[in-house]
């Protein structure tokens, strides 16, 4: 007899899972609160239009055969533009190998290629079905009606409520950070010629302290910019209340971008901003005695702040993490998901911490002297030696190295770094000792 | 005409609370879930029979004019008595003033002499209303039906409904973070003379790193004894579960307390352990545009372990320190809110830290001979220069130095004891170099 499964979410976690479940075996069903987003009309809100896919969600995607599918619909996008206030622009490849590119895809296509897919493999979507509560005695939740299974799967983002649901008298640690900046939404149209208005295979970013755009192309031509900006004060959204004011405020600040957007004041103006938070929760799975579960992925684990691009990356290997460890224990669903969740979630843990601080390098640092030697240092170093010097962002985006192994070999590198400069500082001092010695010897 | 306010939660802060804004003059109405404790058979569960009141409490009590009349239900603990494992006995002195001493109370009869003197000042409580619902834009909340006013008070509790529904729409931070350790009480009866079997003038610590116990006295001469132990493993809660265990346990580690408590292992068996849960939020108030708002205090803004004995404490600064910033903002509600939570919330954070802090001295470092020389000097420095010199400890529970201040304060002592232990280090040094360069000289 075939083991169950209740996905709770229909989203870019929940909808993979739902794949790789059914692969396993599993009888799937999968409880989502919107409607079939393929019928027209059905529109998600509130998240972000198109996503950077690196590595660690090609490999997932491959590993369900659906990479080759999803590929014409995505945009490689080989390095950064960085957008300078005087309107110059500078490229940052993203790194030296073939393989080293970002794709850019509609989050849309996306789902729907993953629904397809899962349908495919018989999987049962319940559209309008929103989670209300969950008995992790069972286990089982309640969407107007129970629906129990041997395995339920929380992938219903960072403000699940079966994570809610499962902190009701299990003692769990919650961390819920806000950032005090939020985001908008912003298409750069192609322009009267039908062309795209700047470079449509990178990533864009125009930095700043007090606000910054990033822009990922889309397969049309046309370009997603989202701008971050504080939620207070005169050049924060509270304060960028009139289009007299957006106008100003962007000639001033991002000079180069209305050309881009003619229409940027009203699309400013149409909607609110979204807010930004980061979501660390433990533990994320239970199980019951006689060998059933439940366990939380995705956003619903461990909500970051988009800056490091790796939200869905993460939740993506999340789904190839959890798949491998159901395989390794394949009559103990317990072991299963507690071997999950003792492997994955330091590392989803770094990757909270990596995210904020990328947030401060693109707010602050892209466009500093001391970062971009940095950061050349970094490329010359991998350059020379392929395999023993990698840089951070190159292991998190480009690899498949788990966040905080990732995060250690840095650390080793920057102080093998920090010896080495230290060596030659050492050196060049004692060249100095000596010269100065010997310019005492004939003074 | 007199504003208003509705508080929730008649727990020690939010009676409490009423007792202050009745005096400035509000017109208050306090919602309970629980049923009138002055009834006979209410009884709350799952918190602490009896707790340490010290200077803080005891201010705040002060102002609201009970304090006379709740200290013939107190008793005096001057210091701590220490138990060591082969029986022995210690006893620390809590400091070298005469009001250097706590003082324990039980919860019940200050929660009902709070209520009676809320109620003479014509609070109007209703008991078994729960609530379920809050508008922050009103403010009001829903406990069956609405009730509206200029001002409400979130006070109920840690796991805090009001806080929990501020966080919807609000970006609010939150930190939850449970102690792998739980608690359950214990009574130490009188002995068959009707005396007391301890020292009933002290605070009792059992310290250890695999479990303690702490024991406050009642004014009968009991003692309501707590016993802190991991939820998991053989020798935590989880695996005492049968008689025997539960007597060789207390045979083994807590070889004096059968004595204290003949019915040691019914006791224990007889009710679950209880959760410790540190809890941080932010903002703990939101206002309205014509002048109303929503504020959280006690535990449901802050819930801390209670290795320091300052929950209570810290709750009933909080309802003081919210009447001052009341005080200096006559007509202005909003920015009473704002001062309250600007000014306070710092401290409470560090009390958090502080009071994790404890519980790792109590386990491990009470016994611990560094820690008690350590002690020793503080307590030496102290008598030495008695306002130049205070430890830790006696200003968080001897004065209202915000939590903040102190620990800032004792760093300065700290480094400034460094300075002198490394000035003392090196006159000893220079002494034992002269004599070495004394003694080559002879040779
Ligand atoms: C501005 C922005 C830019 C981003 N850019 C990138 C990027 O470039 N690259 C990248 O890798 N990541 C990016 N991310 C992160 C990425 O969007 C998320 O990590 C990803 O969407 C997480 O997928 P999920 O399936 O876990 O959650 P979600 O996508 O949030 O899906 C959750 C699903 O559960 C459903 N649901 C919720 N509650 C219930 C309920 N009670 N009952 C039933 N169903 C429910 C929801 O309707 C939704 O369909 C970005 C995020 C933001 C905000
Ligand atoms: C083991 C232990 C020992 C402690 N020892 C000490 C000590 O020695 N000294 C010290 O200072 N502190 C101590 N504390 C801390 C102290 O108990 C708390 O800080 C204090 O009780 C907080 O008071 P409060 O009014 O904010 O919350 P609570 O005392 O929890 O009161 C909250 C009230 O709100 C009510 N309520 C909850 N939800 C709702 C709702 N939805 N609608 C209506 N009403 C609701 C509850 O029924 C309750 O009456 C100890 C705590 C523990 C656990």
């Amino acid at each position: 007899m075939s083991r169950t499964a209740v996905v709770v979410g229909a989203g870019l976690s929940g909808s993979l899972m739902s794949v790789y479940l059914a692969r396993r075996g599993f009888a799937v069903r999968v409880l989502e609160r919107r409607g079939d987003p393929r019928t027209p009309g059905v529109r998600e809100e509130g998240r972000s239009i198109n996503l950077g896919l690196s590595q660690r969600g090609i490999v997932a995607l491959r590993e369900v055969g659906l990479l080759d599918r999803l590929k014409p619909a995505t945009v490689p996008m080989r390095g950064r533009v960085v957008h300078a206030p005087d309107g110059t622009l500078r490229f940052q490849p993203y790194g030296t190998e073939e393989d080293q590119v970002l794709h850019s895809v509609l989050r849309h296509d996306l789902n729907v290629a993953l629904i397809d897919e899962a349908e495919r493999l018989g999987v049962d979507f319940r559209w309008g079905h929103r989670v209300t509560a969950v008995d992790r005695t069972v286990p089982s939740v309640i969407a107007g009606e129970e629906h129990a299974a041997d395995l339920v799967v929380g992938a219903d983002g960072a403000f699940s409520a079966v994570r809610a649901q499962l902190a009701r008298g299990l003692r769990m640690d919650l961390h819920q950070e806000y950032l005090e900046w939020g985001y908008r939404e912003l298409l750069i149209p192609l322009d009267d010629g039908g062309k795209p208005r700047t470079d449509p295979y990178a990533l864009h970013v125009w930095p700043g302290d007090d606000g910054l755009i990033v822009a990922h192309p889309n397969a049309d031509g046309t370009l997603t910019a989202t701008i971050f900006l504080p939620f207070e004060g005169p050049a924060g959204f509270a304060g960028l209340d009139t289009p007299e004011r957006v106008r100003a405020f962007f000639a001033d600040r991002f000079p180069d971008v209305p050309a881009l957007i003619p229409d940027v004041v009203e699309q400013f103006l149409d909607h609110p901003p979204a807010s930004l938070v980061t979501i660390r929760a433990s533990p994320w799975h239970t199980a019951t005695d006689d060998g059933r579960g439940t366990v939380l992925l995705g956003d619903a684990a461990h909500a970051v702040y988009p800056f490091y691009g790796q939200g869905m990356n993460a939740a993506f290997e999340d789904c190839s993490v959890l798949d491998r460890c159901l395989a390794a224990h394949p009559d103990d669903l317990p072991a299963a998901l507690a071997a999950f969740e003792r492997f994955r979630r330091p590392h989803t843990d770094v990757l909270a911490e990596l995210s904020k601080r990328n947030f401060v390098e693109l707010r602050d640092r892209v466009r500093s002297p001391l970062f971009l030697a940095r950061r050349k240092a970094d490329l010359l170093l991998h350059r020379w030696f392929p395999r023993a010097w990698v840089p951070l962002y190159t292991l998190v985006s480009h690899t498949t190295t788990p966040y905080g192994e990732a995060l250690a070999r840095v650390r080793r590198q920057d102080r093998l770094l920090g010896g080495v400069t230290a060596a030659l500082t050492g050196a060049v001092l004692a060249g100095l000792a000596h010269r100065s010695r010997a310019g005492r010897k004939v003074s």
